[in-house]
């Protein structure tokens, strides 16, 4: 059975499953790379893929394609469960659960492209007004997970104890994407700890969006 | 052990879980209402409870408070297994929980009240076009729900064969927020009959925003 990865090179949901796959020691045996500045995610053979048109989507072996990476995310570790993204008890679980979701649910959806081309073009926003509603819901997201860092005796080198899990992988993608916004970080001194801590991992280091086979050549390092 | 839920009647998040309580057969022994219109989420003792200053949050027995409401929903499913809200096997499970995330993630947070503030007061648009916003969004993940809807054998009496399960949950709580908006909801036939097969449900019914304690008396029904 063969694995199908279609994302792109600055996807932070991307992102996201390509960290689980590294953790899983599982490599895409094909990786489609579906360009969201030139809009190929709306071209009909990606529709066919992902009728909501964006990324990423995975295909393990037989179809459907699964879509959305938090549903992906959950999906891999199910399937391969070694090593656990997700801790033994239910209360951590939900808890980094409730982590991942700050993130993916109420910061990642407000400043993706989509909706900044939205306060561009329909809204005429300039590029200052731009940033700061990006900067707004980013620094919103990391002052929550913050809070939640710093009060939690579960807190340990990584968002949840001393392992990798959702939370951890959601953060840096947070965090990595506050810092290509130029996201002033200093206000959240846990987060940045715990994300360098984890980009340290050969498994979220190797995943980051500026080290694609895609990324253009003047950004990539 | 006692359940107290932090909610209010129009938000959707807190929808949900009532919704999948009451599919449980669990009833909070105490609720907060958190009046969102009120700005009651940003007081000291609300951001003590959930440093995200978001609905909802549900206590249960001990602290820490669990957060996030996809996160409690996954938790409620597995501290109370019966009935089911994800389906027994891998694939299915990837399927239910990317439907639901789509609203989750890729709709609902667009069109919160925090939301909506922030282009009425900062960017300063007027009703008409944050109706726009509203439903430009809305409409989005209809579109893509319908066609996941139209083009899978899964799809049953509900969105994922003859049970109620988390993407269930997700789609009546988008659809209720579409006709509180207005939305031409026309060109979704599969997915109104799914939402009107669950409002059947009394779960559903029941858990209704306009049905609750602190829904405003000429608003409820």
């Amino acid at each position: 059975m063969s694995i199908k990865l279609f994302g792109f090179w600055r996807s932070m949901a991307t992102f996201r499953v390509r960290i689980a796959m590294n953790l899983k020691g599982l490599k895409p045996d094909e990786e489609a790379s579906i360009d969201l500045m030139k809009g190929q995610q709306f071209a009909d053979t990606y529709k066919a893929v992902n009728p909501q048109m964006v990324l990423p989507a995975l295909l393990d072996g037989e179809p459907p394609v699964l879509f959305q990476s938090m549903a992906i995310l959950e999906y891999l570790d199910e399937r391969f469960p070694k090593p656990p993204l997700l801790p033994s008890d239910a209360r951590g679980r939900a808890r980094v659960r409730g982590l991942a979701q700050i993130v993916a649910s109420d910061a990642h959806p407000l400043y993706v492209p989509r909706v900044r081309n939205y306060l561009q073009k329909e809204l005429k926003l300039d590029e200052a007004q731009v940033n700061a509603w990006c900067h707004h819901w980013q620094a919103a997201a990391m002052r929550a997970i913050e809070t939640h860092l710093a009060g939690d005796k579960e807190t340990g080198l990584y968002c949840h104890g001393d392992a990798p899990t959702l939370a951890d992988i959601c953060l840096a993608s947070h965090v990595v994407a506050c810092r290509l916004f130029k996201l002033d970080l200093s206000p959240f001194p846990r987060s940045v700890r715990v994300v360098d801590e984890c980009l340290k991992l050969e498994a979220f280091a190797r995943a980051h969006p500026l080290k694609q086979p895609d990324t253009p050549k003047d950004l990539s390092h």
